[in-house]
């Protein structure tokens, strides 16, 4: 019991963290801001983690673990390329429309992390580059898809969903399903997918 | 000669501020932060702009108004939706990845915008996406384009240009010149004009 109140105590933290972090920004938020939000006491804080930082760390981390999964996971929906890539920019597009808070904490607070927490997210990042860069050559490959520069398509590829968390407003034109569907189809056009098989 | 003296510390300072802006954020850089790097005094901040605040929307004005600008020149470079459509992308890129500074402070720091001032910005943002959404109708209306959703395309173009300035570093793969060049194809891609007339 002790156990699952703690963890409680954390998840609490970690959700107030990213909402303040989402508001404000990193800087301009204190831990008393966050222990506030929680229900808690900054002291209360310090038990948990060992600073703002930390806090900023734990939900980078999380949410790039997260978004590498939803890669992975749409990726391995299919061995053709163009299924593949579909599958991949839906739901890519679809989390940075529904977490769009967590979304721009995650990739526009990277300034503010330590110097060896960044590493570990860097590592994170050029892992979801790769995946995205090795299906772009694998549908070059088998003939699916026609691309000048591997590299260039699929940075537009993530830049085209990370900016979602920037734009994007609950209750909008919208929903995460229907931008995804349609950034699916955006993708498709990029990699130069031949129409009849979008 | 004192009104000359007088501009050069206004930009002086509109400098200070969009390097200070872009480095810590609005919410943590200190009016002090800017005086110091502008080498003044705080006191004499003030005696140019009321407040932090307004130099930001100085700075977010001039910013939009460049943009804008930019679309606006380079759509009045062609007749044809295709040219035009290849030069804004083009123009639009390149200025996010040369001034990726400037560009970060004003499309990210809106939230920190007075409400009247904010309702300027983002009168200019819709002008903007207007002038895009204009051109790829232009070009579905003549043939040339082939979009499901017009609004979702001309969205797309705009987000994959902003986004520039949150990743773009000086001196890494492309030149601002070649990634506008390469956007400007993948522009081209996603409003479906065919290859032979990209």
């Amino acid at each position: 019991m002790a156990l699952q109140a703690d963890q409680d105590s954390r998840a609490r933290l970690l959700e107030a963290a990213v909402s303040a972090f989402g508001q404000q920004g990193f800087h301009a938020t204190t831990t008393r801001d966050i222990a506030t939000a929680a229900g808690m006491s900054p002291a209360a804080l310090y038990v948990h983690h060992r600073s703002k930082e930390e806090l900023l760390f734990l939900i980078s981390h999380e949410g790039h673990l997260a978004s590498l999964e939803i890669i992975r996971t749409a990726k391995a929906s299919s061995t053709r390329p163009t299924e593949q890539l579909r599958a991949v920019m839906h739901s890519f597009t679809a989390w940075h429309a529904q977490k769009h808070t967590l979304a721009r904490v995650v990739n526009y607070e990277l300034g503010a992390l330590d110097p060896e927490h960044l590493a570990q997210i860097q590592e994170l990042r050029r892992t979801m580059e790769t995946e995205i860069r090795d299906l772009i050559s694998a549908g070059v490959e088998r003939g699916e898809f026609q691309v000048p520069d591997v590299r260039l398509a699929a940075a537009s590829l993530l830049s085209l969903g990370v900016d979602v968390g920037r734009w994007y407003r609950d209750g909008g034109r919208w929903t995460p399903e229907e931008l995804g569907a349609s950034y699916a189809d955006v993708a498709l056009r990029i990699v130069g997918a031949p129409p009849a098989h979008r």
